[in-house]
């Protein structure tokens, strides 16, 4: 039989790495929680009618279709099959499909308990998704996703409080070179005007946001096939490249959008969220207003986000924005405005990974592992055990007999830093050989001070 | 357009139930790791081959198979598409399918990850799994299991630790009222054997196992039909009806068992287990040898369990028991003698929730939220509630200016236990009203001192 293997772009994350994980997401966990963030979980399972149509076409290939139970061709259409139509029989054979992304489901789940929500609704979701990507370095098929929104307000404290939260995570995590990235809709509407592009948006931002990756050059020969002037492509690259503090540039843009409503309206959102961090008795550390920052603009409709950590080869680690229209989709009504970012964890920990910033003690092995020459100080060494585990430390014992050269070797192998040995003279002094796996030193200390030591 | 749905037997999980499930789940963790298990996460998708054929016909049919990606008709077989052969063009379609359970996963694992993990490996697995099966009351298409396993021993010090943990769980999670049911193997063998069934176990053990449900008469019935003669029947109920402590149980039963190897083996076992129990400073409270107790018994070779709570409607919580097989189905070669157990999220919650077990804190709102007359006392706000979460206090501001009375609602509905009124006199002095919203004390203290009253 041939060995079994894992799905193409999926992963096993056995102990060492799953204690790294554990590492961030806890931190997230406590952050989102202690700004008041309540946790949602959602099936990994949606009907396909509920995911359908919110990712676009490229979105709704890349959706992992569920089989229908049972004998499912029964009520197949016969043209479809007979023709091989793999994209139309879809539908007659699958009703239900994987998680994408937390914010289709978080919507759905807001229309759903309209009645019992209390907006503005701040939840959390720290789910894994499922994409039929292409898998490549850092993409895969199954992630995790860490998700933050509140909907029911169009308060820009919510902006501050992202900001503020985003610090907090990388602070707990030891993170402290990165870049938080701000802009606002507006300001990108207000520069497409200024310029004189006006109703031309879409291609200028498309362009501008490979800025980082192609260069200035290329994005103006990009503008140029799209017929922008020399005269906009200039005036383009002053505004894009306005340097100094946040302050600066702000003072700069509102002279140049004095008659530009739009982008007055994103100037004044940003300054009020800086206002805002000062007034939490903060600054604005940290934080870079990047005009030329875009983000799939479709959805968004206010401020934008996007975080690098410095210095490592790992794109963007989180990233958010302000949008109105969550609820429509699903045939909502009432226009609930709503603001959210998610964090990356899987480009967190590469980064993390990279910077060696992982704590020693990002372990979750036990501390001490109980070794022992024969049955008789096999038995008392599972008082021994008893004691520890009551004291809260987490222990276990070697649970054959072996030489004690394997004992030891298989609490190396598990990383378990501490060992206790026992033979008879142990058993009848209570004077246990306490090992340190580490330095290898040893001393002969009975099981209550051996507690103390923790 | 139609309000979403979720699909059939699946759920959301809500900000307060997921309170109650954090808290369950967050118990079990620290007890498996106390007690040295490692975590692991295995994805959600296997492969089609790695899972069929380990569940028997039934289970294969309530696997979710996720159709391929692309077009996944190009090269289905043409016969099984026009004579619409559901079964067999499943695997033409369809290479992948959702983990039915965290044990053939676990084996895959293990099989993958020979050379790397540390035997015996001890691993803990808190993840959801899904079955196509029917729903009903308690029964859903996709719920959480959490095993621990050991594999690579067949120490009955391991048997001997699963009791002790459901015990250490329950105790955590205040449930005092329950019973360990535990069996052997070998004793129903031996059973057989004394009954003068040998070789005739199969229907013994599945007439057994329903004894609970069905009574000693219809047991009976069953049996007669499969051409036990009375005095077997006689023999049978004489001995499950063997009454008193364990130690009166195992005595009674070593007289029977004589010269039946593979029994006096199981109560030898049960006897070792026993004993190991005291040497960990603990006794039998709650562990019942139960020699009715089958347990889909192909699977199991040594000891099993099966965790009631009395005085509730619902079933076992948890159950497990010790294994010689787990990694043949994958061509290994080597027996990988282990033992696990699993302990089911969904009937634990109910029963909780039935008992009234669920602390009042286990809740995971705010602490404080922040309420203020203006704008003036808002700005000041976002400075107090820095301070609340600079000292590890969970707290928020209500985002818009508002009523006082629709900040306070808003409190309540979020079951926020305390609120922080701010208005303009609050603001020059300093001294904050400071608001108990279960009993509705008020009471006028500074920042400093709202901080030490957590």
């Amino acid at each position: 039989m041939d060995k079994p293997t894992l799905p193409k772009g999926t992963r096993d994350f056995g102990p060492a790495t799953m204690a790294k994980r554990q590492f961030i997401l806890d931190n997230i966990r406590k952050v989102f929680q202690k700004y008041g963030f309540m946790p949602l979980e959602t099936p990994a399972m949606e009907n396909l009618t509920t995911l359908t149509g919110k990712y676009g076409e490229e979105g709704d290939q890349l959706l992992f279709k569920i089989l229908n139970s049972g004998d499912y061709l029964k009520n197949a259409d016969a043209t479809k099959l007979e023709t091989r139509n793999s994209k139309q029989l879809t539908f007659d054979i699958s009703e239900k499909g994987l998680r994408y992304d937390l914010t289709v489901p978080f919507a759905r789940y807001v229309v759903m308990n309209r009645n019992e929500v209390a907006f503005p609704f701040k939840r959390c979701q720290i789910q894994p998704v499922w994409r039929a990507d292409r898998p490549q370095k850092g993409r895969y098929r199954e992630f995790y996703q860490c998700d933050a929104d509140v909907v029911g307000t169009d308060s820009l404290i919510c902006e501050a409080e992202i900001i503020l939260m985003i610090r907090e995570v990388f602070k707990g995590l030891g993170i402290t070179d990165y870049t938080i990235k701000i802009n606002h809709r507006g300001i990108l509407n207000g520069i497409a005007e200024a310029i004189g592009a006006a109703g031309n948006e879409t291609p200028m931002f498309v362009a501008i946001d490979k800025l980082d990756k192609i260069g200035e050059e290329k994005v103006k020969e990009e503008l140029r096939e799209k017929n922008f002037s020399e005269n906009a492509l200039t005036k383009l690259f002053q505004l894009l490249n306005v340097k100094g503090s946040n302050t600066n540039k702000l003072a700069v843009l509102f002279k140049e959008f004095e008659t530009i409503a739009s982008g007055q309206k994103g100037l004044r959102d940003l300054r009020l969220v800086f206002d805002f961090l000062r007034d939490y008795g903060s600054d604005e550390s940290n934080v870079e207003l990047d005009v030329a920052l875009a983000r799939g603009l479709s959805y968004y409709t206010g401020c934008i986000f996007e975080v690098k950590i410095n210095n490592v080869s790992i794109g963007s680690v989180s990233g958010g924005g302000r949008y109105d229209n969550l609820t429509k989709a699903f045939g909502d009504k009432e226009n609930l405005s709503g603001v959210g970012f998610s964090f990356g964890v899987d480009r967190i920990y590469d980064a993390m990974e990279e910077l060696n910033l992982f704590p020693k003690d990002a372990q979750v092995s036990s501390k001490v592992l109980i070794c022992y020459f024969d049955d008789e100080s096999f038995r008392y060494g599972l008082g021994v055990l008893s004691k520890l585990r009551q004291a809260g430390i987490a222990s276990e014992i070697y649970p054959d007999l072996s030489k004690i050269k394997k004992q030891l070797d298989f609490a190396n192998k598990k990383m378990i830093p501490f060992t206790i040995v026992i033979g008879s003279e142990e058993v009848s002094t209570g004077a246990l050989a306490f090992k340190n796996m580490t330095n290898g030193e040893q001393q002969k200390l009975t099981i209550d001070q051996i507690i103390k030591q923790f």
